[in-house]
């Protein structure tokens, strides 16, 4: 593949005949999605590593799980992937050893709010070791039978790897596209990228953050599909336009509900804002009504007007899709006492009368000053 | 009871001795709530026709459920109580039906999502009957035997009344506060009543309505705490004001969950706008994920410009929750475009890639003219 950019044409090549050619355009979207990022350590290429990038690799990954010898399986990184997948390993009866080389897993939450993922998988039997890169694998007639780290090595029989994604721009690059944040292709609100004629749009592009007003890459199918719904309709003539992510994510490990949006307090802190932050505790919906369960709310604010910058939910049933409250007073640009005053729904079955986050604004409240 | 607004003072009665007195006050709070309507007609006076307003009420009915001989009972009213209580009476196995005065139950919803809520009470086995008023009650023996309406009598065991509340506002009218809409004690944004000094807040006082720009009486424990929390604070000599309410409500009828806020396509009319809406069907998260539920979501927003007017959703669970992001959209007067770009969380076990709210909100955008 090749594009010409000036030539307002793409070199191609048919997958089935083999035959390849020059296939010219008059406007361009570059589609080309992300590629998972592998440590580059000694052994990388042992059979029984196993990435989760594509429908291929999941069902590689079920066959050799299937083989039913798989007692105890090492996934690296305690992002997204790796909680989901050592959430996976632990419905089929498989041990699981997490390994993180950072000081807490789930960098995209504020530690507090991490550590009560990785309890949740520690009491469901997985062991989380942090500040553990990986330095290698061993194997033995070629397949893995250890994950080495600078604690030793991990005897398992499995490794599934969790460690992220990048932008797969080596075509829009060489095509002289320009790049930006984290390699990502650079785009508009109109996903239009620095070549006319030229669009991006999904894993490969870039998006504005409404509260750091900086470019960000976040390879998610929502900011995906949002991208794709923008440039379509511009492409066909349609006026359409993208303002921006607040950085929106959920999740569910074992039997929590796990939801971000918004700038944590570390992220906050280096974007040059002064915040101040709280973390409540309450109840899924009226305790006396049955299943309620616990919740965690973390509300980052100003210090100085209150202004939300971001938030973060981890609790029983019906905890995650709280965070969309949250996402969208991010977008409205609202304030704690914005949050205190919206009129959320409450019954028995559903909330509290004041919904946790709501509890969480007002008491953040007390601590900013106007 | 009396207060004696020029004079600074209240005429109470101890409860326990009996003794009256006069107390006087620097400020006064009158948060008097609100009382049931109960239809006056022949024999509603009767044993056996029960209200549910206060605890005792519950205990009196279910005392009178215990019996056992209760096998058939009749519903009079399909509001939040009268679905709430049928859906109760169902489940102990007693046969109900739900008799109403107007063309359709819970007319807080737009006829064709309402029509789904009845779906689901006759799917469990209730009748429900619409253009009926209650003329009458028959009994036996001081107790009741029948409900009458223009279409004959409606032979029961027991009657629940599900007719709503007025503002109990006698004792604040007769001081020469102001009352407003629906006789609702007139308050400002702090609360404050008429007369200076005198303060009211809950089921007794009335709201201002974010988007008809209108006093409104909404008696919701939601509505009533923030009510609560402005007088309080403003009292003790704080800030803190109360902007008003977008009439967000939700309720479970038996598998249903129901959630309404803003304006509805008749209200938005009656109101003054020019409303566009849709209704769109999904699934409460990605299909192939276990326990994917139908659920219906419509939208009302102004023609010209595509502001948010109200939603209404329908469905099984994770639905009603869904409500805030269209109540927060409402308090921030977001477009539908606004919603189409709003960074909501999507992971299969809780949502589609595209909300169910935002699949609506795109729906209707191609009617809106900007």
């Amino acid at each position: 593949m090749e594009i010409d950019a000036r030539g307002g044409r793409v070199r191609y090549r048919d997958l089935a005949s083999g035959s390849e050619g020059w296939e010219s355009f008059d406007t361009l979207l570059v589609a080309t999605g992300a590629l998972p990022v592998c440590p580059r350590v000694p052994g990388s290429d042992l059979d029984g590593i196993h990435g989760v990038c594509g429908l291929q690799a999941a069902v590689d990954l079920r066959a050799r799980l299937d083989e039913r010898n798989v007692r105890h399986a090492v996934v690296v990184g305690g992002g997204y992937i790796g909680l989901e997948m050592a959430e996976a390993l632990l419905s089929r009866g498989i041990r699981v050893t997490l390994v993180d080389r950072g000081p807490e897993i789930m960098t995209t939450l504020d530690p507090e709010m991490a550590a009560l993922l990785a309890r949740e998988l520690e009491a469901r039997g997985a062991e989380v070791r942090r500040n553990e890169g990986v330095e290698g694998f061993e194997g033995r007639d070629g397949r893995v039978t250890a994950v080495v780290t600078a604690a030793g090595a991990i005897p398992c029989d499995v490794v599934v790897l969790g460690t992220g994604v990048r932008p797969n721009t080596a075509l829009a690059g060489a095509a002289g596209i320009p790049l930006g944040v984290h390699g990502a292709i650079s785009v508009d609100e109109r996903m239009r990228t620095g070549v006319e004629n030229i669009f991006a749009a999904g894993d490969c592009a870039d998006s504005f953050h409404l509260i750091t007003k900086q470019r960000v890459h976040i390879a998610l199918g929502t900011v995906a599909n949002r991208h794709g719904r923008v440039a379509g309709i511009t492409i066909a003539g349609g006026d359409a336009v993208f303002p921006g992510v607040v950085g929106t994510a959920v999740t569910k490990i074992c039997d929590l509900e796990v939801a971000r949006t918004g700038l944590h307090e570390r992220e906050a802190t280096a974007a040059g804002f002064d915040p101040i932050s709280t973390v409540i505790a309450s109840t899924t919906h009226a305790p006396y009504y049955p299943g309620a369960m616990p919740i965690s709310v973390k509300l980052v604010a100003e210090r100085n007007g209150g202004r939300l910058l971001g938030g973060q939910i981890v609790g029983g049933t019906g905890s995650a899709k709280r965070i969309d409250v949250l996402a969208t007073a991010l977008y409205g640009g609202f304030t704690l006492p914005d949050l205190v005053n919206l009129d959320l729904s409450y019954a028995p079955p559903f909330s509290n009368v004041w919904d946790p986050v709501q509890v969480a604004a007002r008491e953040l409240l007390k601590k900013s000053t106007s």
